[in-house]
């Protein structure tokens, strides 16, 4: 059996109850930091606290060469992912090559930045419209690209009145992506469309740190977040629509925004 | 200060460390379970496996005169709630009134159905729309009165190649809406509609229990939806758009759907 245990947000106290006694019924207790980080712990810490030890799979022995799955046949095995787990794509599949093998399978839920980043900003979470990853820009022989995808599923959402929430890139090499990285590239695409700059003066919610003692939220124009320090990762980008009254209060008490929005 | 701590999806195993913890330094607990249920424990087994009394607040208590609040001022208080807290706009507006007394806020993220649906359903996350409310029928002197916002939601979404999640109404009388329910109340709208009945033959994938040993998680149109026994409650229901074949694949494999979806 192969049960998919959410660690949350950001520590090795965000497990449930119901996690740690999955992990006690475990013979072996898998782990990857890939798909999302905990920012607030260490494995050490984890071990720990779970009593038990880890092993972490790198992103190859989770989509490529997933061998440690095979002991899932007769035991009962644990892999430990930040957040809510199968909200990645990588999971599905990991859950479907398992099936394959005739592993059943089992989730135990956990805290997640989907519910918690619109909360944090005080926004309606049924007003949120297709959310999107901001990728680092990739570099050909001759020029950086940069994706347009988020910057027109901003469009879309606003076009409808929705709110967009920004997932930011992880990369091996570049690290966590930051909110003032994040605006900077949404102003790169923003420069080269016709129609004038709207994204420059719309309004943005950074979150740093979510389900850490010391998170920030904080809510501006777009242009301003770029130049503020949200200090350290992880980063999470919020393009809002209009704002119902109750938000801008939220937003104003809890994210140090400017009294106009209201 | 006052501390929002969310209890996750089914039972009293499903809260964090982090909360147990909050719990432990409070001065009073206290819960309300009117915008989530907690379907697979009783306070009693809360108040055992937290190690702490409990004061169940109502609706009113919450939302018109939440005098409670102000022991928030001079002690530790804390909020229990089903799911990830402040994802109810009813818990932003009370963050705003203990902040209108000074009183500091702070959160304990926990697993939520916005995020444990998707993936429980196979489908990619960034892939839904808007979500909306079925709500009960209301009944005028002359006629019942049928909401079509949640219809028109999923119109507008499908129109954009993104799935809905639609959460089912809670009324003090009339209990948890079921997926049969939330069905029958979409076809009366769609039969209303000149355009012949888009929504009768569309998919529809109803989730029970979410959290629980017995989660069920069932795919097939929504017309045959609405013949099948979910079993106890809560239950969601969300319409796709159209599928990824990653997605197709996990809802023939973990949801019973039929093998024409692919």
């Amino acid at each position: 059996m192969l049960t998919f245990v959410g660690i949350g947000l950001y520590d090795e106290k965000d497990i449930t109850l119901k996690g740690l006694d999955a992990i006690s019924c475990a013979d072996r207790v898998f782990a990857e930091f890939y798909t999302s980080k905990m920012m607030g712990t260490t494995i050490d810490r984890m071990e720990s606290q779970y009593q038990t030890k880890i092993t972490v799979l790198s992103r190859e022995a989770i989509e490529i060469d997933p061998s440690w799955l095979h002991h899932a046949k007769c035991e009962n095995v644990v892999l430990l992912t930040g957040g809510d787990p199968l909200i990645s794509t990588t999971h599905i599949d990991l859950r479907l090559r398992a099936s394959d093998l005739g592993i059943a399978t089992a989730v135990v839920h956990s805290a997640s930045i989907v519910s918690a980043a619109p909360g944090l900003a005080g926004l309606q979470n049924y007003r949120f419209g297709k959310s999107a990853t901001i990728p680092f820009p990739y570099h050909t022989r001759s020029k950086t690209v940069v994706s347009e995808t988020p910057y027109n599923v901003i469009l879309q959402n606003l076009a409808n009145n929705l709110h967009t929430m920004l997932f930011l890139d992880i990369d091996r090499d570049r690290g966590c992506m930051t909110i003032p990285e994040a605006v900077e590239l949404l102003m790169r695409v923003d420069c080269e469309r016709e129609h004038g700059t709207p994204m420059h003066s719309a309004l943005g919610i950074g979150i740093a740190r979510a389900g850490s003692p010391d998170v920030l939220v904080r809510c501006d124009r777009l242009c301003d977040l770029a130049t503020f320090d949200f200090g350290a990762p992880m980063h999470l980008l919020i393009v809002p629509a209009s704002l119902h009254p109750l938000e801008a209060d939220a937003l104003v008490r809890f994210a140090d925004a400017p009294e106009w929005i209201r």
